[in-house]
């Protein structure tokens, strides 16, 4: 038997590691200073009442023989795929029911999807960039390029019509620039790919921070998508569900070549390797898109999105330059005085007790960023500002 | 963009769509009658009290800050991990904790495991089998050889030592067959396996049917085995969870080749491609593992196991050989008169209306076999089982 070898090209992803090992070190050090944490992308608010109910009805469900649920559709319940496909119609952009599949979250597609693809693909990644897209490439000996997002762009690289690529990530807003393309500049991309018959896998983790109707919830708002495009998406941020585990990820049927369709691939994949996502978990993803359950999941959001205003706002009277904190629950800033990110997030760590997470963690272009999140208490996030405010305008 | 083009070579999976379709066809010819279906092999019965009772305690949790929980652990939580290393104390078989993931299905990890061994490995597959193992091998263009199980056998094959088989699958009890090794048989193959520097993925998903101690419930029961086996185990029939997702993999520190840890290297893939079940299906499952809710789910497969005796004590009176019944919830019958499996299917459908799986769905060596299963109510297996006796007695 032989291992993988490719798994010896996997980078350690030491970041959170190494990020959590310097904060227990410090805390041991200095056991009576309060540390600030706005370095981890997870929620913090509860589920919000209507998933709650919907969850506890379901589980009744599962107690009588007559509503139990076996085995349910590899592509999850069609109650559930409907309230998605009428989500995205009220943002302008039509689905057939088949397109939409229900799985475990956005991660864990990002990563399965590869399995419908050759391995001789040349692949497509910004720098920085969340990790996974590198390492899910990695494991299966793909050729990764980099396309290179910095201040001068925004961190939002545009298509470089000399690279060929076959397999395009984007990410919008990004993790962890918290950029975000406009419309106008995702067409840009879409028409790429389909010049180039390539695909863009597009990761929409984020969509529901978007407020700017300039910017693209989904890469089917834009003409041409649906012959090159899959798209990710998740309830992890839109209604909490980190540990709750649902999203989905919709392949239109018009995505074909050499006589595959991605469509019936991805469910051929799914039907082999998945046994579908929790049906007590489906009935608590369905209830966010009731009318009520909207109305609770935006005032959540609303939490996170005044959280990165008020980092923004922080930044903004520091000038310091960052991308994020308007449509994104990330702001990602340029590290004041030339300091390289590890030297930032020691000076924040032994000066104010402010933790983020490193840019160079995220890749060469990372250096010199930083980032924080949005995900906080109102209280941590007021007082590490204020704290931040204080500690650089000096 | 190239797709994968493996997948051409996966045979489309007809054997359900045609048994719905031929029992379409019927019921619509024959609307007055009454079909006993025997042929699914998903759970009928509600989930247990105790597990519901901490199905409900887990949604309160996440809907109050102080108990919410976000991501959790890639491998499970440690009050999970914990009951399933117990469990298997229990049965003689010492674990580590960090031997132990938590998964959202056997299905799943048997398919995604593959991540981590190289593509140019021989692999090892019983014929008849269930279609998971040389379809998610077949994806990944791997070459698949076949060891017979027949009635000569009593459907469990033994090591061959002129094959060099590097990834070897086994299912015991086994699906579809019923049929399960002894600690003693196993030995050999773990024995094999050692000397061959192969690795063992053991199938225990129905290891809670066993009653027989000399049967193997997990391959590490056999000694040796932790240098060669990897073991897949699930929820789904021990407690009902085919609609609520909760399985388990056993990877042993020992099982290391070339500088590589599988354990190590399983870790990288779900941290990577995985974000862990949800929260409140692992509260649910570790109620499985209480007391009360050990007595609870016992009571439930004892309905199932009862079921599968009404099958096979009516098998015994036809004189009709078959594996299983007992250690298993399916019974494999050798079809009566030389018939083949479709034709079988046909003539109890339109007999007795009576619905099993033919055996040929399953392999080559399934032609002329018929799967029936237990997970049906015992209404439906006793009138099933008093029609097949008039009917075969003939």
């Amino acid at each position: 038997m032989k291992f993988n070898s490719n798994f010896s090209d996997i980078a350690q992803n030491y970041l959170f590691a190494e990020v959590a090992d310097r904060v227990a070190a410090y805390s041991k050090a200095h056991p009576d200073k309060k540390i600030l944490k706005l370095g981890i992308g997870d929620v913090t608010l509860p589920l919000a009442p209507e998933v709650i109910k919907e969850l506890h009805s379901a589980v009744d469900d599962m107690s009588r023989q007559e509503t139990f649920k076996g085995y349910g559709p590899y592509e999850g319940y069609d109650f559930l795929r409907e309230s998605i496909k009428n989500y995205y119609k009220s943002h302008g952009a039509d689905l057939q029911l088949d397109e939409i599949f229900v799985s475990d979250g956005a991660k864990s597609d990002l990563g399965n999807i590869l399995d419908i693809f050759a391995k001789d693909n040349l692949v497509s990644v910004p720098d920085p960039v969340y990790p996974v897209y590198v390492d899910t490439n990695a494991m299966a000996g793909r050729k990764v390029v980099f396309s290179s997002a910095t201040e001068s762009n925004g961190f939002l690289p545009m298509p470089d019509y000399k690279v060929n690529a076959d397999i395009i990530y984007i990410c919008s807003p990004n993790n962890p620039t918290g950029a975000a393309y406009t419309k106008a500049q995702l067409k840009e991309w879409v028409d790429y790919a389909n010049k180039k018959g390539a695909v863009i896998l597009f990761d929409a983790a984020y969509e529901c921070f978007i407020t700017d109707d300039n910017l693209a919830r989904s890469v089917f708002q834009i003409e041409g998508a649906k012959t090159c495009a899959i798209e990710f998406c998740s309830f992890s941020k839109t209604a909490g569900f980190t540990g709750t585990r649902c999203g989905y990820t919709v392949i239109p049927r018009e995505l074909k070549k050499d006589g595959f369709s991605a469509n019936a691939m991805w469910y051929r994949r799914q039907a082999t390797k998945f046994n579908g996502v929790p049906y007590i978990v489906q009935k608590g993803a369905a209830a966010v898109f009731t009318k009520k359950g909207q109305e609770e999941i935006r005032a959540n959001l609303a939490v996170y999105q005044q959280n990165a205003k008020i980092i923004s706002d922080c930044m903004d009277r520091l000038n310091i330059w960052y991308t994020g904190g308007k449509n994104s629950p990330y702001v990602w800033l340029k590290c004041p005085d030339g300091l390289k990110s590890w030297e930032f997030f020691d000076l924040l760590l032994n000066g104010v007790q402010v933790v983020g997470t490193p840019g160079a963690g995220f890749g060469n272009n990372g250096e010199g960023f930083f980032r924080l999140t949005s995900f906080g208490s109102r209280e941590v996030t007021e007082e590490a500002a204020s704290r931040l405010e204080r500690f650089l305008s000096k």
